[in-house]
């Protein structure tokens, strides 16, 4: 494989800035597509405060448009917010070479499935990051807690390019483990994010602790996870029982923690509603599965994110 | 029976006011027992702006303890906002005598019993409004729209006392209906307010259209519809199917109207989620029928409403 693979990040919110800095720390040459950013990391690139020590990313290139990228990318890293007004085979299609791999690293389920569709000669792979940070200002990104990662090759497997990015993440210090069923593993990963994320916006600005403590918010939360569970069996990925007590036991005992989608709300952006919940619905629907209460939500939430689009 | 009846109104927010200044109106010595808006209401009345005409209600007695009151009342009307912190039967308790008739002017549902169980000995009428009307400021009300009332025996029937009262609406010129199945209205009434009022709050403060003009929504409306006719069914009251459909229709048609629960959100005052939500779930508990759509709005909402008490 290549010594310095060649990486094209798409987007620099606190979540591809970290991962693409830290990339870079392992040797690898990452350029960055900015958009809202573009003049302040072109200037000064980006600085990033983190609980593994902070450092400063000065990407390879900064662009505002792929066809100003000079190279053929060995990887490009999408990490935009999933929005359905952000159309990644349009913003990405140039930079696309044969032997480019496209890395989802986004919130959500049946992201990958576009991209796949839209380049099926290219290898996909799907990343999770599990990670509490938040862009402060453009160029300036806080990592407060967490930070592993997960990938594995979209549908299905472990590939050499695979291996390779998890050596370098592993190199830079990030843990990285990497999945044969990675979309089992995105499943798992929804059984927490699709009952906190709207709870914490839908009861009025909310942190972990305070629904833990409620007992009908706590059945809730519960309700939902059953709900992925059913929905992800069907769709044949397996989620243990155990899971859910796991994901319970856990919220207890983490410090109380402010959702990446109360965050959103709060800066008035789009919330992700579509990754964490609509696609949710849709697979449910295929399979005529009754799902009210991630119904519900997704109603609530699409009210207000039509309300912020205002 | 009496010519002119003694009346004394507990709580003076805009429907107690309304609806206590025009029976004035109509012969009646209306008082009524205060409590925050005390001294302005003792000093001057209260002025009420109405599309009916505006008018000054000056009070027989404005008292803000029971026990300041001199008369035996023919009728207590209970107009307060139904919240787990007013003990409505420690509050009128020294002004119950036996020929008094308590009158339960409030929201939602299962709101008579514990009054008949704490006076068992006393007439109970239910009274439903059909009015848009808020309070400005302390002695001051606006009516904007509607304006309605249907009155009858609790828990069953018309007696003399709900005729008398009746006729008092219909001289001061509002429409009144008297109903041999109060309670059955009652629940006719909630199949619009037990989807509306919560939508309208937690899908981020929007309007009746908003929420009509919306698929999602609508289809969680008529969710939550079905689930109130299913609850009130079990209980021994029908709900005619074509209530639901005229329901929808009439929201159609209607001005964009911005609930009572939405007004107390955008006040920062607590929300009568345990009237028009917490006592159909636990009619439905006792049943155990699946809401799942009422369960997930009432925990929503319980957080919002913990958060507003702190």
């Amino acid at each position: 494989m290549h010594k310095n693979p060649e990486i094209l990040l798409i987007g620099t919110g606190a979540v591809g800035a970290f991962y693409g800095g830290k990339l870079s720390q392992s040797g690898a040459r990452v350029s960055v597509l900015c958009r809202s950013d573009y003049d302040v990391v072109r200037s000064n690139g980006i600085k990033i405060k983190s609980i593994y020590g902070d450092f400063h990313f000065s990407p390879a290139e900064v662009i505002n448009k792929i066809s100003n990228y000079s190279k053929r990318p060995d990887y490009i890293i999408v990490a935009t917010k999933v929005l359905p007004e952000i159309n990644i085979p349009e913003i990405i299609k140039e930079g696309v070479h044969p032997a480019t791999s496209i890395v989802m690293l986004q919130n959500g389920i049946d992201i990958e499935e576009k991209i796949a569709q839209a380049f099926p000669e290219n290898e996909i792979i799907s990343a999770l990051a599990f990670i509490c940070a938040t862009r402060l200002e453009y160029g300036l990104i806080e990592h407060k807690d967490y930070g592993r990662i997960a990938i594995g090759k979209y549908p299905y497997g472990i590939s050499e390019k695979v291996t390779e990015l998890a050596n370098l993440f592993s190199q830079s210090g990030i843990p990285c483990q990497t999945h044969e069923d990675i979309i089992t593993a995105r499943w798992i990963k929804l059984v927490w994010n699709a009952p906190f994320n709207p709870i914490s916006v839908l009861g009025g600005g909310v942190d972990t602790k305070t629904i833990m403590e409620s007992e009908n918010a706590l059945n809730l939360v519960k309700s939902v996870m059953y709900e992925v569970k059913m929905i992800a069996e069907r769709a044949g990925h397996i989620i243990p029982e155990s899971i859910i007590e796991k994901n319970l036991q856990d919220t207890y005992s983490m410090t109380p923690y402010k959702t990446s989608m109360l965050n959103d709300f709060e800066n008035k952006r789009p919330m992700e509603v579509e990754a964490i919940l609509g696609n949710v619905m849709r697979i449910a629907e295929k399979y005529s599965l009754p799902i009210p209460c991630i119904r519900t939500l997704y109603s609530l939430l699409s009210l207000i994110n039509n309300k912020l689009k205002r």
